[in-house]
Order: structure tokens, then C-alpha cells, then sequence
């Protein structure tokens, strides 16, 4: 059986790199001897809580937009996100020089919504429905010919995504294993399509909340399935793994691990305590699964995706 | 008249950097683009919380053991502290392989002394007076001939702390000022003789809470003058000006400004949010300076010494 491409291609990544390059950061790699005497690992941690809009969104949202041919960007993006993408896409059209509309549920919290104003993003409010929310946007793509710029499951976005992976193994090419959680798949497939070009022998680890297992059970499975509804304290994973991203995870991951609500908080405030880094829930998902040991890596040289920064510091969930 | 020469001069700051490389960390700089928005100059934050043991002290302490000869080195060290003062002594001098005894109150809190305890030091408890504390350390070195390293005020500690601002002005050389907090004044004294060498027209800044601004009140009386007792958040700044601090600081700061508590932690709490760093207290006083325009520095280009990220997550001041 001849295996079908893949939809995002190392290619594509490091494309993205290029287009990208100036407008995001090349984010710190950050090692810490205590944190690997607790874990029994040798942790690299790509820093992406550090990214500008403190997530890697802003890569796959300025490749994403960065790509758009004039008369097309000229148009106008949009999505539906009341997230990490909103920002990151509201900041990547400020870049081009165009109009973001972003559709938001109406009890979206307040700071995204100001962080989205900030960045020169119009919002359109609805109903904190799906089917409410794909109509907004629809109503939009029809008025204005924007184009929807889907917050994991473009394969631009899955490229963009993939530039982190790439900066750590192009900085630390010895790496045994490398770690990132999934929501919707984007950053996981970029970082898998990355990882097994640059170093083919290497471990390729997804990491998910029990709480909100999608992706894992479409991986065990072979089959797309979608969750129940997710009630994890990772935010940023309470998505559901896109198609193109089922695509890839089923062609290239090694292993896949959940954890326990309570493993990430703990290995949230570990981080925290440990390296002084603020790290959002979903950041901590991959360490707690090194917490538990699953997969066992004991003494592996392990390279982790922190994928941001963005919490309440008023609703700390270990308070 | 002329001036008595300083107890720190800048060949002691550039011996202390010779002696600790190695042993603790080329702290990072960081930038953001929002904070400077935010406070209208252009930060550059020296990253002491992301030092050994996640304070600036390891550099102070290790520079002093370092120092010593080998027959008085083999007699220990001693010191009274019940903060990161004693965790980097226990450090130093695991390093050095020899003994830290460290004099602490018996109501230490309990993370402070398994901090120590982890890194070798052996603790003494004494009462919580600063005469209880004297006679412990003092019996100590009777007994064991142990050489005492003063957690502020001992020259080779000063001349550590100087080797963070010598690395700062030497990767950014441009600085129009420097700012740093005063506790004991071991950092900011070495910070203002290495930024003065460094770069003599900068605008050296002291700052300090309005809550325990005994440095504040020496400073500006010419008088060494003992402070009341201290009731400040910043629990790092709860110590009084030695003697050295006194004389250097007399002679070398521009201005000094001091801040209210409520300051100190919106700052503290603006920059966990905005760059994702964790930061104690006292580091937020320089920053919460800024935000009150105290001095007035705006559009300057300013490095700010972030003190350390020792906190208890548990306890966080704005909650």
C-alpha cells in the first residue's frame, strides 16, 4: 500500500519560515538542571510563551496571511476563534495592511476581547454556538470576499505551526524525542512534519488532556471521531482534531499520551515555580505526561513545545 | 575635597566576572514591544530570575567563596539569612565542596528551608531576633573558624551583584539609565559601579518601597540611618543599607525614587502578564517606578535589573 501525501509537506515549513522570518520571533530555548532532575529527563524548551501575542499562533496566522496573493489579501481575512488565533491573526493582518474580522462567541472573556481590539481586529459578536458562529462567518465571506483563515486545520497554518519544531531541531539536532499537546492538530502536525524531516529517527510524542481526548481516540482508532464535549482546564486544547491534522497524526506519530486534569496543573505550577516561566495550561500538558512517565523517557534528551503564556493571572487553577 | 576611594571599584567587578564564569549563568535580556508601550520608554530587562538558584544572589556569594583561600575555604562559610542569600551560599560553597552553615529564624518558611537543605546548606535555627541570630552565627565561627560572607554588605558580594549590570551594559551599551531596587544595597552598589565604568554619563536610579525606605531617607539626609521596621511586600527589600552600600551609593547614584506597595504589585502583576516572566516583588519596584514616572524617563532607553522569581505561588499578592 502506497501511503497518499501527506497535506503539508517539510516544504511547506520551510517556506513558511522564510515568509515569516521578521515578523515573529525566533523564540529562546530554555534548559533547566532542577526541572530535569525532577523529570529524569534532558528537557530543551521551545519557549513559544514568549511568541509575540504569547502563543505560537502568531506563526501560523502570519503564514497563513503572509501567503495571500494582493488582489485576495486585499479582501480581507476572517475567522472564528475566541482565542489565541483571534489575536494572532488580527496582529498578522495589521502586518499585511489589511482588515481581520474575527467572529466571537458573546461571553468571550474580556481580555481576549480587548487583546483582539488592540491589534485592530473587528469583531462580530454571536450566539456561543457553532452553527451561530459558522453563519457569522459565512454572512461575512459573502459581504466582503474575505478569506477564512480556519484557526489549525489550513495547511498553512499547519506550516506555520511546523516553524517551531523546526527551530528547535535546527538549534538542537540531537534530540531523542519531541513533545507538543493537541487541539485542533495544528501545531502537532507541523511539529511531527518537521521533526521526522530533520531527524527521521526521532520520537515523535503527542500529548492530549484525558478530558478531552478527541485526537486520541481518532489516533488509536484510525478513525476521525469527533469528542465529547471537553472539560479540561487546558483551554487551548478544547478543540477537535482537524481532518488534515488526523491525516498527519495518523502517519507519523510514535506515541501518544493523556493525563489527568490534576498532572497538568501540578506540572503547570512546577514550570512555574521551577524555570519563572508563565506558561498557559495546554503548555504544561506534555510535561505532565513526563511527569507520570508516559511515555517512559527516562534520560532521553526531549525537546517540548511550550505553546504559550496567555492565562488569568486572577484564576491561577491551583488557587 | 576629595573623595575616600569606594570599597568596590570596577577591577573587583571584572575579577568577580573571571571567578564565577561558569558557575552561574549569562543571564538573558528581554524586550517587549507592549511593556514599552505600556510605560512609554525602551526596556531592556536583565533576567536575574532566571539565574542559578533564581535570584542575582548566586552571583554575590559564589564570587565571595571563590575568593577565598584554600585553607580558609576549607573551614566553611556562615552566613544569617532566611532568603536567597542562604540558598546561594549553600550553592557556592557545594561547589567549592566545602560547608555552608546558615543561621536562620526557626518561622523560615518552609520552602526557604528545603531550598537550602537540597543544595547542602546546614541550617541552624536560632529565634527570630537579630540577636539571636548575631550569637548563633558568632558561636558558629568560634567553634568551627568558619568565615562569615554578609548576605549585603561584604565587598566580594557587592562586586559579584555588579557582574548582572556589567553584563548588561556590556550587550547593550547604549543604556541612557540603569535601575535596580535597594534592600541591604549589595546590588544596586555594584550595579552603580559598574554602570559609572561602563558608562559614565548614565543616569544611575535607585528605587525602593515607600514602605521601607530607609536607603531613601540615608540617601537623601547623608546620614546612615536605620529604618523603621519594614512592612513592605517586596520581601526581598526588608533589610537595612550597610555600611559599604551607604558610601557607594552616596557617591555614585543620579536619583532615587521610592513606591507605593499598590505599585509594586501592578507592576509585578503587569509583567507576568505581558512577558510571561515570573518575577518577585522587589524586582517589580523598578518597573512600578517607571509607572509612576518616577523619575521621568520617557522615550529613554532603560536597563532594569529583575532582582529574582522566588515567590510562593500560593500567595500571590493580587489575589
Amino acid at each position: 500500500m502506497i501511503a497518499p501525501p501527506l497535506p503539508v509537506r517539510y516544504a511547506d515549513i520551510e517556506a513558511a519560515a522564510v515568509r515569516i522570518e521578521g515578523h515573529v520571533h525566533h523564540t529562546p530555548i530554555v534548559t533547566s538542571t532542577r526541572l530535569n532532575e525532577i523529570l529524569g529527563v534532558d528537557l530543551r524548551l521551545k519557549c513559544e510563551n514568549l511568541q509575540r501575542i504569547g502563543a505560537f499562533k502568531a506563526r501560523g496566522a502570519h503564514n497563513a496571511v503572509l501567503a495571500l496573493d494582493d488582489a485576495t489579501a486585499a479582501r480581507g481575512v476572517v475567522t472564528h476563534s475566541s482565542g489565541n488565533h483571534a489575536a494572532a491573526l488580527s496582529l498578522a493582518a495589521r502586518t499585511r495592511g489589511i482588515a481581520a474580522r474575527i467572529v466571537m462567541p458573546e461571553n468571550a472573556p474580556l481580555a481576549k476581547v480587548d487583546s483582539v481590539m488592540r491589534l485592530g481586529g473587528e469583531i462580530s459578536f454571536c450566539a456561543p454556538t457553532i452553527a451561530a458562529r459558522e453563519e457569522a462567518a459565512a454572512r461575512i465571506i459573502a459581504e466582503t470576499g474575505a478569506t477564512l483563515i480556519h484557526p489549525y486545520d489550513h495547511p498553512m497554518v499547519i506550516a506555520g505551526q511546523g516553524t517551531a519544531a523546526r527551530e528547535l531541531l535546527l538549534a538542537e539536532p540531537a534530540l531523542d524525542a519531541i513533545m507538543a499537546p493537541v487541539g485542533g492538530g495544528g501545531l502537532m502536525s507541523g511539529t511531527a512534519v518537521a521533526a521526522r524531516a530533520i531527524r527521521p529517527g526521532i520520537r515523535i510524542v503527542a500529548t492530549e488532556p484525558e478530558q478531552a481526548d478527541d485526537a486520541w481516540r481518532s489516533w488509536s482508532s484510525g478513525v476521525l471521531t469527533p469528542g465529547d464535549p471537553p472539560r479540561t482546564v487546558a483551554d487551548g486544547l478544547r478543540t477537535t482534531l482537524g481532518h488534515n491534522g488526523f491525516t498527519i497524526l495518523t502517519a507519523l506519530l510514535d506515541d501518544f499520551s493523556t493525563v489527568s486534569e490534576a498532572a497538568i496543573v501540578e506540572a503547570m505550577r512546577l514550570v512555574w515555580e521551577v524555570t519563572k516561566l508563565v506558561i498557559e495550561p495546554s503548555a504544561a500538558v506534555p510535561i505532565a505526561a513526563l511527569m507520570e512517565g508516559k511515555p517512559d523517557l527516562a534520560g532521553a534528551r526531549v525537546g517540548v513545545i511550550l505553546t504559550g503564556g496567555n492565562v488569568d493571572l486572577f484564576e491561577l487553577p491551583w488557587s
